[in-house]
Protein backbone atom coordinates (compact mmCIF):
# COMPACT_ATOMS: atom_id res chain seq x y z
CA UNK A 1 0.00 0.00 0.00
CA UNK A 2 2.44 2.86 -1.40
CA UNK A 3 0.43 5.62 0.59
CA UNK A 4 0.67 3.84 3.66
CA UNK A 5 4.74 3.20 2.68
CA UNK A 6 5.10 6.84 1.59
CA UNK A 7 3.62 7.73 5.38
CA UNK A 8 5.90 5.28 7.43
CA UNK A 9 8.98 7.14 5.11
CA UNK A 10 8.08 10.59 6.02
CA UNK A 11 6.59 9.91 9.92
CA UNK A 12 8.55 6.70 11.06
CA UNK A 13 11.01 6.66 13.84
CA UNK A 14 13.28 4.04 14.14
CA UNK A 15 14.37 3.63 18.11
CA UNK A 16 17.04 1.54 19.22
CA UNK A 17 16.37 -2.14 19.28
CA UNK A 18 15.43 -2.26 15.93
CA UNK A 19 11.89 -0.91 17.08
CA UNK A 20 10.00 1.02 13.93
CA UNK A 21 8.12 3.82 15.84
CA UNK A 22 4.61 4.73 14.20
CA UNK A 23 2.46 6.05 16.89
CA UNK A 24 1.92 9.78 15.63
CA UNK A 25 -0.56 8.19 12.97
CA UNK A 26 -1.20 4.15 13.77
CA UNK A 27 -0.85 3.41 17.23
CA UNK A 28 -1.18 6.19 19.96
CA UNK A 29 -2.05 8.67 17.80
CA UNK A 30 -4.14 7.76 14.85
CA UNK A 31 -4.95 9.15 11.82
CA UNK A 32 -8.26 8.28 11.04
CA UNK A 33 -8.78 9.38 7.47
CA UNK A 34 -5.66 6.70 6.89
CA UNK A 35 -6.73 4.20 8.95
CA UNK A 36 -9.77 3.80 6.98
CA UNK A 37 -7.71 3.88 3.70
CA UNK A 38 -6.60 0.86 5.33
CA UNK A 39 -9.90 -0.87 6.42
CA UNK A 40 -10.80 -0.71 2.62
CA UNK A 41 -7.05 -2.07 1.74
CA UNK A 42 -7.89 -4.97 3.78
CA UNK A 43 -11.18 -5.32 2.31
CA UNK A 44 -10.31 -5.48 -1.72
CA UNK A 45 -7.55 -7.90 0.03
CA UNK A 46 -10.48 -10.05 1.48
CA UNK A 47 -13.86 -9.34 0.23
CA UNK A 48 -13.60 -13.08 -1.50
CA UNK A 49 -13.12 -14.69 1.79
CA UNK A 50 -16.43 -13.70 3.11
CA UNK A 51 -14.96 -13.24 6.82
CA UNK A 52 -18.47 -13.42 9.44
CA UNK A 53 -16.29 -11.04 12.43
CA UNK A 54 -12.57 -9.55 12.82
CA UNK A 55 -10.81 -10.82 15.77
CA UNK A 56 -8.10 -8.22 16.52
CA UNK A 57 -6.51 -7.96 19.88
CA UNK A 58 -5.95 -4.15 22.18
CA UNK A 59 -5.27 -2.18 21.83
CA UNK A 60 -4.23 -0.78 18.59
CA UNK A 61 -5.37 -3.58 16.89
CA UNK A 62 -8.78 -2.49 17.58
CA UNK A 63 -9.08 0.70 15.35
CA UNK A 64 -7.60 -1.27 12.25
CA UNK A 65 -10.67 -3.54 12.90
CA UNK A 66 -13.15 -0.99 13.45
CA UNK A 67 -12.63 0.70 10.28
CA UNK A 68 -12.44 -2.71 8.33
CA UNK A 69 -15.51 -3.48 9.54
CA UNK A 70 -17.80 -0.88 8.19
CA UNK A 71 -16.57 -2.14 4.38
CA UNK A 72 -17.59 -5.48 5.30
CA UNK A 73 -20.89 -4.37 5.99
CA UNK A 74 -20.39 -4.04 9.71
CA UNK A 75 -19.60 -7.42 10.58
CA UNK A 76 -19.07 -7.44 14.52
CA UNK A 77 -15.43 -7.11 15.76
CA UNK A 78 -14.43 -9.15 18.73
CA UNK A 79 -11.01 -8.05 20.63
CA UNK A 80 -8.58 -10.34 22.66
CA UNK A 81 -7.89 -8.95 26.09
CA UNK A 82 -5.00 -8.70 27.66
CA UNK A 83 -6.41 -8.16 31.46
CA UNK A 84 -9.48 -9.94 32.66
CA UNK A 85 -11.73 -7.30 34.18
CA UNK A 86 -14.97 -8.34 36.71
CA UNK A 87 -17.24 -7.87 33.90
CA UNK A 88 -15.63 -10.35 31.78
CA UNK A 89 -17.17 -13.73 31.79
CA UNK A 90 -14.84 -16.42 34.00
CA UNK A 91 -15.38 -18.69 30.52
CA UNK A 92 -12.63 -17.58 28.07
CA UNK A 93 -10.74 -19.61 25.53
CA UNK A 94 -6.53 -18.52 26.47
CA UNK A 95 -3.25 -18.29 24.75
CA UNK A 96 0.12 -16.64 25.90
CA UNK A 97 1.92 -13.92 23.65
CA UNK A 98 5.31 -12.65 24.67
CA UNK A 99 5.22 -8.82 23.53
CA UNK A 100 8.13 -7.95 21.73
CA UNK A 101 8.29 -4.39 22.56
CA UNK A 102 7.06 -4.58 26.27
CA UNK A 103 9.77 -7.85 27.04
CA UNK A 104 6.44 -9.66 29.15
CA UNK A 105 4.15 -12.59 28.73
CA UNK A 106 0.33 -11.66 28.43
CA UNK A 107 -2.57 -14.30 28.73
CA UNK A 108 -4.70 -13.12 25.83
CA UNK A 109 -8.42 -14.34 26.61
CA UNK A 110 -11.79 -14.16 24.76
CA UNK A 111 -15.10 -15.20 25.93
CA UNK A 112 -16.45 -18.20 24.92
CA UNK A 113 -19.42 -16.63 23.68
CA UNK A 114 -18.18 -14.40 21.21
CA UNK A 115 -16.06 -17.28 19.02
CA UNK A 116 -17.56 -20.28 18.05
CA UNK A 117 -17.37 -22.68 15.19
CA UNK A 118 -19.87 -21.08 13.06
CA UNK A 119 -17.90 -18.13 12.67
CA UNK A 120 -15.43 -17.37 9.64
CA UNK A 121 -12.91 -15.23 11.10
CA UNK A 122 -10.40 -13.03 9.90
CA UNK A 123 -7.63 -11.75 12.13
CA UNK A 124 -6.19 -8.32 12.07
CA UNK A 125 -3.54 -6.77 13.51
CA UNK A 126 -1.34 -3.62 13.42
CA UNK A 127 2.34 -4.98 13.85
CA UNK A 128 3.69 -8.46 12.38
CA UNK A 129 7.48 -9.24 14.31
CA UNK A 130 7.70 -12.31 15.61
CA UNK A 131 4.09 -13.21 15.21
CA UNK A 132 3.62 -13.71 18.78
CA UNK A 133 0.22 -11.61 18.55
CA UNK A 134 -1.23 -13.25 15.80
CA UNK A 135 -0.19 -16.41 16.92
CA UNK A 136 -2.06 -15.97 20.03
CA UNK A 137 -5.11 -15.49 18.05
CA UNK A 138 -4.86 -18.42 15.65
CA UNK A 139 -4.96 -20.52 19.06
CA UNK A 140 -7.90 -18.78 20.34
CA UNK A 141 -9.99 -19.70 16.89
CA UNK A 142 -8.34 -23.20 16.72
CA UNK A 143 -9.55 -23.51 20.54
CA UNK A 144 -13.38 -22.18 19.37
CA UNK A 145 -13.20 -24.44 16.65
CA UNK A 146 -14.00 -21.49 14.28
CA UNK A 147 -12.74 -20.88 10.80
CA UNK A 148 -9.59 -18.35 10.03
CA UNK A 149 -10.23 -17.33 6.27
CA UNK A 150 -6.92 -14.56 6.34
CA UNK A 151 -4.71 -13.00 8.39
CA UNK A 152 -3.86 -9.31 8.03
CA UNK A 153 -1.09 -6.77 9.17
CA UNK A 154 -1.16 -2.85 8.26
CA UNK A 155 3.29 -3.67 8.66
CA UNK A 156 5.16 -6.52 9.01
CA UNK A 157 9.36 -6.70 9.77
CA UNK A 158 10.13 -8.74 6.58
CA UNK A 159 13.47 -10.19 8.27
CA UNK A 160 11.39 -11.36 11.22
CA UNK A 161 9.69 -14.58 11.37
CA UNK A 162 6.18 -13.92 12.03
CA UNK A 163 5.15 -13.82 8.58
CA UNK A 164 6.97 -16.67 7.46
CA UNK A 165 5.69 -18.59 10.95
CA UNK A 166 2.01 -17.82 10.18
CA UNK A 167 2.15 -19.41 6.87
CA UNK A 168 4.08 -22.19 7.96
CA UNK A 169 1.17 -22.54 10.19
CA UNK A 170 -1.41 -22.98 6.51
CA UNK A 171 -2.83 -19.55 6.86
CA UNK A 172 -3.22 -16.54 4.22
CA UNK A 173 -1.10 -13.56 5.32
CA UNK A 174 -1.43 -9.98 3.70
CA UNK A 175 0.76 -7.38 4.96
CA UNK A 176 0.11 -3.59 3.62
CA UNK A 177 3.60 -2.46 4.25
CA UNK A 178 6.50 -5.09 4.54
CA UNK A 179 9.73 -3.16 6.17
CA UNK A 180 12.88 -5.32 4.89
CA UNK A 181 15.57 -3.06 6.22
CA UNK A 182 16.06 -0.12 8.98
CA UNK A 183 18.82 1.59 8.83
CA UNK A 184 21.12 3.60 11.95
CA UNK A 185 20.78 6.76 10.03
CA UNK A 186 17.08 6.52 10.05
CA UNK A 187 16.33 5.05 6.74
CA UNK A 188 13.29 2.98 6.40
CA UNK A 189 12.87 0.69 3.12
CA UNK A 190 9.71 -1.47 1.93
CA UNK A 191 9.98 -4.91 -0.18
CA UNK B 1 -30.01 7.56 22.71
CA UNK B 2 -33.49 5.54 22.67
CA UNK B 3 -31.68 2.62 20.05
CA UNK B 4 -28.91 2.16 22.42
CA UNK B 5 -31.26 2.02 25.59
CA UNK B 6 -33.13 -0.23 24.10
CA UNK B 7 -30.15 -2.06 23.18
CA UNK B 8 -28.36 -2.10 26.93
CA UNK B 9 -32.53 -3.13 28.24
CA UNK B 10 -32.59 -6.82 25.93
CA UNK B 11 -28.36 -7.49 25.97
CA UNK B 12 -27.18 -5.96 28.93
CA UNK B 13 -26.82 -8.56 32.15
CA UNK B 14 -26.35 -7.00 35.44
CA UNK B 15 -23.56 -9.39 37.49
CA UNK B 16 -22.58 -8.92 40.86
CA UNK B 17 -20.76 -5.99 42.37
CA UNK B 18 -23.43 -3.61 40.83
CA UNK B 19 -21.22 -4.28 37.16
CA UNK B 20 -23.35 -3.84 34.10
CA UNK B 21 -22.23 -6.25 31.45
CA UNK B 22 -22.78 -5.21 27.88
CA UNK B 23 -19.66 -6.65 26.85
CA UNK B 24 -21.59 -8.56 23.43
CA UNK B 25 -21.87 -5.22 21.83
CA UNK B 26 -20.02 -2.09 23.49
CA UNK B 27 -16.54 -3.67 25.13
CA UNK B 28 -15.80 -6.86 24.09
CA UNK B 29 -18.02 -7.58 21.05
CA UNK B 30 -18.68 -4.55 19.37
CA UNK B 31 -21.66 -4.24 16.76
CA UNK B 32 -19.75 -1.53 14.47
CA UNK B 33 -23.02 -0.16 13.16
CA UNK B 34 -23.67 0.85 16.48
CA UNK B 35 -20.92 2.21 17.33
CA UNK B 36 -21.16 4.55 13.66
CA UNK B 37 -24.69 5.52 15.34
CA UNK B 38 -23.04 6.33 18.42
CA UNK B 39 -20.33 8.38 16.84
CA UNK B 40 -23.16 10.11 15.07
CA UNK B 41 -25.06 11.11 18.09
CA UNK B 42 -21.50 12.60 19.77
CA UNK B 43 -21.19 14.80 17.07
CA UNK B 44 -24.65 16.15 16.82
CA UNK B 45 -24.05 16.81 20.55
CA UNK B 46 -20.63 18.77 20.09
CA UNK B 47 -20.77 19.83 17.29
CA UNK B 48 -20.82 23.68 18.14
CA UNK B 49 -17.74 22.78 20.25
CA UNK B 50 -15.71 22.38 17.14
CA UNK B 51 -12.82 20.04 18.38
CA UNK B 52 -9.60 19.87 16.86
CA UNK B 53 -9.22 16.01 18.29
CA UNK B 54 -10.75 13.77 20.36
CA UNK B 55 -8.93 12.03 23.49
CA UNK B 56 -9.70 8.20 24.79
CA UNK B 57 -8.58 5.39 26.81
CA UNK B 58 -7.21 2.27 25.86
CA UNK B 59 -8.88 0.08 25.14
CA UNK B 60 -12.51 -0.04 24.48
CA UNK B 61 -12.62 3.70 24.15
CA UNK B 62 -11.04 3.90 21.28
CA UNK B 63 -13.48 2.05 19.03
CA UNK B 64 -16.19 4.94 19.94
CA UNK B 65 -13.21 7.83 18.97
CA UNK B 66 -12.83 5.83 16.10
CA UNK B 67 -16.05 6.22 14.32
CA UNK B 68 -16.84 9.88 16.06
CA UNK B 69 -13.81 11.35 14.52
CA UNK B 70 -15.23 10.30 10.76
CA UNK B 71 -18.24 12.56 11.92
CA UNK B 72 -16.29 15.88 12.90
CA UNK B 73 -14.22 15.35 9.55
CA UNK B 74 -11.52 13.00 10.64
CA UNK B 75 -9.91 15.19 13.22
CA UNK B 76 -6.99 12.80 15.23
CA UNK B 77 -7.55 10.44 17.75
CA UNK B 78 -5.14 10.06 20.63
CA UNK B 79 -5.54 7.23 23.12
CA UNK B 80 -4.12 7.37 26.51
CA UNK B 81 -2.30 4.12 28.08
CA UNK B 82 -2.17 2.03 30.78
CA UNK B 83 0.96 0.19 29.91
CA UNK B 84 4.44 1.58 28.12
CA UNK B 85 5.96 -0.06 25.39
CA UNK B 86 9.67 0.47 24.62
CA UNK B 87 8.18 2.40 21.59
CA UNK B 88 6.88 5.21 23.49
CA UNK B 89 8.51 8.23 23.70
CA UNK B 90 9.40 8.84 27.74
CA UNK B 91 8.22 12.11 27.49
CA UNK B 92 4.91 12.09 29.04
CA UNK B 93 1.96 13.17 30.94
CA UNK B 94 0.57 10.89 33.57
CA UNK B 95 -2.31 10.67 35.68
CA UNK B 96 -3.60 7.89 38.25
CA UNK B 97 -6.86 6.15 37.47
CA UNK B 98 -8.51 3.58 40.01
CA UNK B 99 -10.38 1.39 37.71
CA UNK B 100 -13.73 -0.12 39.56
CA UNK B 101 -14.36 -3.28 37.23
CA UNK B 102 -10.76 -4.21 37.39
CA UNK B 103 -10.02 -3.02 41.45
CA UNK B 104 -6.33 -1.91 40.48
CA UNK B 105 -4.87 1.69 40.01
CA UNK B 106 -3.42 2.69 36.42
CA UNK B 107 -0.66 5.18 35.57
CA UNK B 108 -2.32 6.61 31.87
CA UNK B 109 -0.20 8.43 30.36
CA UNK B 110 -0.03 10.09 26.54
CA UNK B 111 2.55 11.63 25.25
CA UNK B 112 3.89 14.94 25.05
CA UNK B 113 3.71 15.04 21.39
CA UNK B 114 0.34 14.65 21.19
CA UNK B 115 -1.39 17.03 23.55
CA UNK B 116 -0.53 20.28 22.97
CA UNK B 117 -1.92 24.06 24.18
CA UNK B 118 -3.00 24.19 20.76
CA UNK B 119 -5.28 21.08 20.78
CA UNK B 120 -9.32 21.52 21.59
CA UNK B 121 -9.75 18.26 22.97
CA UNK B 122 -13.07 16.15 23.01
CA UNK B 123 -12.53 13.41 25.64
CA UNK B 124 -14.52 10.30 24.98
CA UNK B 125 -15.08 7.11 26.70
CA UNK B 126 -17.45 4.08 27.38
CA UNK B 127 -18.00 4.10 31.15
CA UNK B 128 -18.38 6.98 33.81
CA UNK B 129 -19.42 5.47 36.88
CA UNK B 130 -16.79 7.12 39.85
CA UNK B 131 -15.05 8.82 36.72
CA UNK B 132 -11.77 7.78 37.20
CA UNK B 133 -10.81 6.87 33.99
CA UNK B 134 -11.95 10.70 32.78
CA UNK B 135 -10.76 12.77 35.60
CA UNK B 136 -7.36 11.01 34.41
CA UNK B 137 -7.94 12.53 30.77
CA UNK B 138 -9.05 15.86 31.97
CA UNK B 139 -6.01 15.67 34.31
CA UNK B 140 -3.39 14.60 30.96
CA UNK B 141 -4.89 17.70 28.96
CA UNK B 142 -4.51 20.45 31.59
CA UNK B 143 -0.74 18.97 31.69
CA UNK B 144 -0.53 19.76 28.30
CA UNK B 145 -2.63 22.85 28.84
CA UNK B 146 -4.63 21.85 26.09
CA UNK B 147 -8.76 22.87 25.74
CA UNK B 148 -11.02 20.81 26.84
CA UNK B 149 -14.10 21.45 24.63
CA UNK B 150 -16.52 18.76 26.51
CA UNK B 151 -16.54 15.12 27.89
CA UNK B 152 -19.08 12.35 26.34
CA UNK B 153 -19.41 9.01 27.58
CA UNK B 154 -21.59 6.04 26.35
CA UNK B 155 -23.28 4.92 29.50
CA UNK B 156 -23.19 6.53 32.92
CA UNK B 157 -25.27 4.97 36.09
CA UNK B 158 -26.72 8.70 37.61
CA UNK B 159 -26.58 7.10 40.75
CA UNK B 160 -22.72 6.92 41.28
CA UNK B 161 -20.85 9.61 41.53
CA UNK B 162 -18.42 10.70 37.97
CA UNK B 163 -21.21 12.64 36.31
CA UNK B 164 -21.50 14.78 38.74
CA UNK B 165 -17.47 15.07 39.89
CA UNK B 166 -16.69 15.67 36.24
CA UNK B 167 -19.26 18.37 36.07
CA UNK B 168 -17.82 20.04 39.54
CA UNK B 169 -15.05 20.43 37.64
CA UNK B 170 -16.17 22.82 35.22
CA UNK B 171 -16.22 20.70 31.80
CA UNK B 172 -20.09 19.92 29.86
CA UNK B 173 -20.83 16.53 30.09
CA UNK B 174 -23.28 14.25 27.48
CA UNK B 175 -23.80 10.75 28.22
CA UNK B 176 -25.60 8.52 25.81
CA UNK B 177 -27.78 6.21 28.35
CA UNK B 178 -27.95 7.15 31.70
CA UNK B 179 -28.58 4.15 34.32
CA UNK B 180 -30.45 4.64 37.11
CA UNK B 181 -31.23 1.73 38.58
CA UNK B 182 -30.63 -1.83 38.14
CA UNK B 183 -32.69 -4.48 40.36
CA UNK B 184 -31.62 -8.37 41.29
CA UNK B 185 -33.92 -9.25 38.94
CA UNK B 186 -32.13 -8.28 35.82
CA UNK B 187 -34.31 -4.93 35.10
CA UNK B 188 -32.49 -2.23 34.07
CA UNK B 189 -33.87 1.69 34.05
CA UNK B 190 -33.16 4.61 32.98
CA UNK B 191 -33.05 8.16 33.68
Amino acid sequence: MKLLEERIRKDGKILPGDILKIDSFLNHQIDTKLMEQIGEEFYRLFKDKDPSKILTIEASGIAIAMDASRFFGYIPVVFAKKTVAANMAKNTYAAKEHSYTRNIEYTVQVSKEYLNENDRVLILDDFLANGEAMNALISLCRQANAKIVGCGSVVCKTYQPGEQRIKDLGYDVEVLARVSHMSDDGQIEFE
